[in-house]
């Protein structure tokens, strides 16, 4: 089959704050190809920049939109979607949005390729790679911001408890913000609104910068309230300072790797930076394949998995194919306080079974289903021009 | 003072090719202050994808646009370009395009601090940095295209000689397409159009990808040629594939680094790759100042710092500010075959004295002045609409 059209729809909430909370807006991909299958991706990323990827004018060989590298390409099977991916950024070499623009093509790609040939994404990546095509449930920690205060903080633990889950994140907000003290409070709240048993995380959302003195500090102090993981105590690039923190053998576990724009960066993370658990987000290092690397490279060097997913349940399909198969990456960040538009983005969202757990989606392709009625109310018109080129005009939902 | 506008330009050629000739297109960007005093920058990118960062809607706080982070911000000395830089990045985090976008910004702040201070951006960088203010003389080499055939490549080189360059980079193009042979015959033509005591550089443009083994039989093969360096022979993040390559001692010193979108991609290039020169561009990596950085971490490890520019002399301007003060960095990339439109930005280009060398601008600021009455014939408007509001409207040149 041919490519026929590649279009990202740019859907958001009608007031977006500046708090951390990624579900306010975001982009969707459809590729629709000449016998009628299309699919869907979801990219984590600024959609009007990854908007401007697909259509940019060319500048000269190494800047060529997404668009023209893909429209009328053949599609087959999964060696077309590496080829296609290899020619994308080969031809947006110069273009440093592309891994962010192209993730929603990419795992649309992925969710055609699976349609045409009746299998579930993880089973076609099993068998590229000669490995298990055995799905593994995994456990859903559930993904929301720490409370503006640790009184808050506790309350939404004990209402995440309520609703079933066994293991939280807690993240961003006042981390980092008020001293130690406050900082203390705030895990000891989650700890205590979560109870004893269940798996506490802590997200510091890059606060302490390069400091990785101060991460050392808090990781030792955390520990007392048994966190599973301290998540980004630094900048993303601040890979030496992530050596120097790991080499001082906190109490704590270090997790990192949701800034990883590239299959490098998160290899940098490992090899460098030394972290225990890798947490990529299949919506903006280029889509499944490269996320699908980095779990490889993970398995290879003792590293632990993670997904990173704080858009829609779209994202979290596509996140769950790339490590559903390994038995021992057992968590699985779940987003449980998305806003609406998140959570209404798809027709089927994954259930929680009756033991806690998440599988996979064994329907071809992705499996699950854009709500393109519900999404069409939260679509904003993109319109651009460059001298007297229409160069993007809003395709139909 | 304070700043009162962040004005992207997007100018071009009528007509674009899909050469690797990064002079077709470019994005100038324009800072104007309250007190009337303005600056210019110049940024290697995809004009189109980076005014999406000027102006892109907020996403949450980490997806805010540069625009809305420099407006009506406090502008009065070198201290305050470092601060608004961490502002920019920090509220950036999640566009990844933000460092090629913001390196315009980042130059054209740098300009209006030099002309407010009276004093050239090379002598703020010693002042802050408290190493020596002499700047010194480069040699220019002439960055080219090599010619189609190597009986073309040979014309270029005498024309080049002719034209008083002792230096000449060849790259693109052939090289690598059409097997062994005809590489050697390409570097071969290079070598004779040039002379025997000329300098000659090949860059290879990225195309054997992760395949060190070929492209050390090349430096091999090209040795007996002496070039000054085999540049960019692998893909810009295959840093294992280029430490692989280093580690076998090629007969030719290793250069690359053009691909460096951020710090810690130059650092991991040094660090992990360990090439012999390190290219950096500052209308890239997010200007100025990650340069410097990138330049004081290669006099540590005993690497020689290039710049990295293919497009105005406004962009050769910013990069020799980078690098003007250390005598033992020699060269210097100088455009000398592009576009009519990157021939004629500025009103005073860069002039080559008798003894062939090229001195940086002793003048405030960046030290050329653009040349507003000539560019708008290249001006590429640009409109912007994300639901029913203008997010980009033109500005005024």
């Amino acid at each position: 089959m041919k490519i026929t059209s590649v279009d990202p729809f740019y859907l958001r909430m009608p007031e977006i704050t500046s708090a951390a909370d990624g579900t306010q807006d975001t982009l969707l991909v459809r590729i629709r190809t000449d016998i009628g299958l299309e699919g869907w991706g979801e990219c984590d990323a600024s959609p009007l920049v990854s908007i401007a990827v697909h259509c940019c004018p060319m500048s000269h060989g190494n800047i060529i939109n997404i668009r023209t590298s893909l429209i009328g390409e053949t599609l087959d099977g999964p060696d077309d979607v590496v080829r296609l991916s290899e020619k994308v950024l080969r031809n947006g070499l110069d273009i440093q949005q592309i891994q962010h623009a192209y993730s929603g093509a990419e795992i649309a790609l992925w969710d055609v390729i699976g349609k045409k040939l009746n299998q579930p994404v993880y089973r076609l990546l099993a068998e590229m790679s000669d490995t298990s095509d055995s799905p593994h449930p995994k456990l859903p920690y559930a993904s929301v911001l720490f409370g503006d205060t640790p009184a808050d903080t506790y309350r939404i633990g004990l209402d995440l408890r309520k609703l079933g889950y066994h293991a939280a994140k807690f993240g961003w907000g006042p981390m980092g913000k008020y001293g130690e003290e406050n900082d203390i409070e705030l895990v000891r709240a989650a700890r205590e609104g979560m109870g004893p048993d269940a798996q506490v995380m802590i997200d510091a959302g890059v606060v302490w910068g390069k400091d990785y003195e101060t991460a050392y500090k808090r990781a030792e102090v955390f520990s007392q309230f048994s966190p599973t993981w301290l998540e980004e105590p630094l900048s993303p690039d601040a890979i030496d300072a992530y050596g120097s923190l790991t080499g001082m053998n906190p109490a704590v576990p270090i997790a990192a790797g949701e800034g990883s724009n590239t299959y490098r960066m998160a290899e940098d993370l490992i090899l460098h930076g030394r972290i225990q658990y890798v947490q990529i987000d299949t919506g903006r290092i280029g889509g499944i394949m490269p996320s699908y690397k980095v779990r490889r490279l993970a398995e290879q060097h003792g590293v632990q998995f993670v997904n990173h997913t704080f858009k829609s349940h779209l994202s979290l399909a596509a996140a769950l194919h790339v490590f559903a198969t390994n038995p021992d990456f057992k968590l699985l960040e779940y987003p449980a306080a998305g806003s609406e538009l998140s959570q209404r983005i798809v027709q089927n969202p994954f259930q929680i079974d009756s033991d806690g757990m998440v599988h996979v989606k064994e329907l071809p392709g992705i499996g699950v289903d854009v709500d393109t009625e519900v999404i069409r109310s939260y679509l904003a018109q993109v319109h651009i021009t460059v001298g007297s080129e229409t160069v993007f005009q809003q395709p139909q939902l």
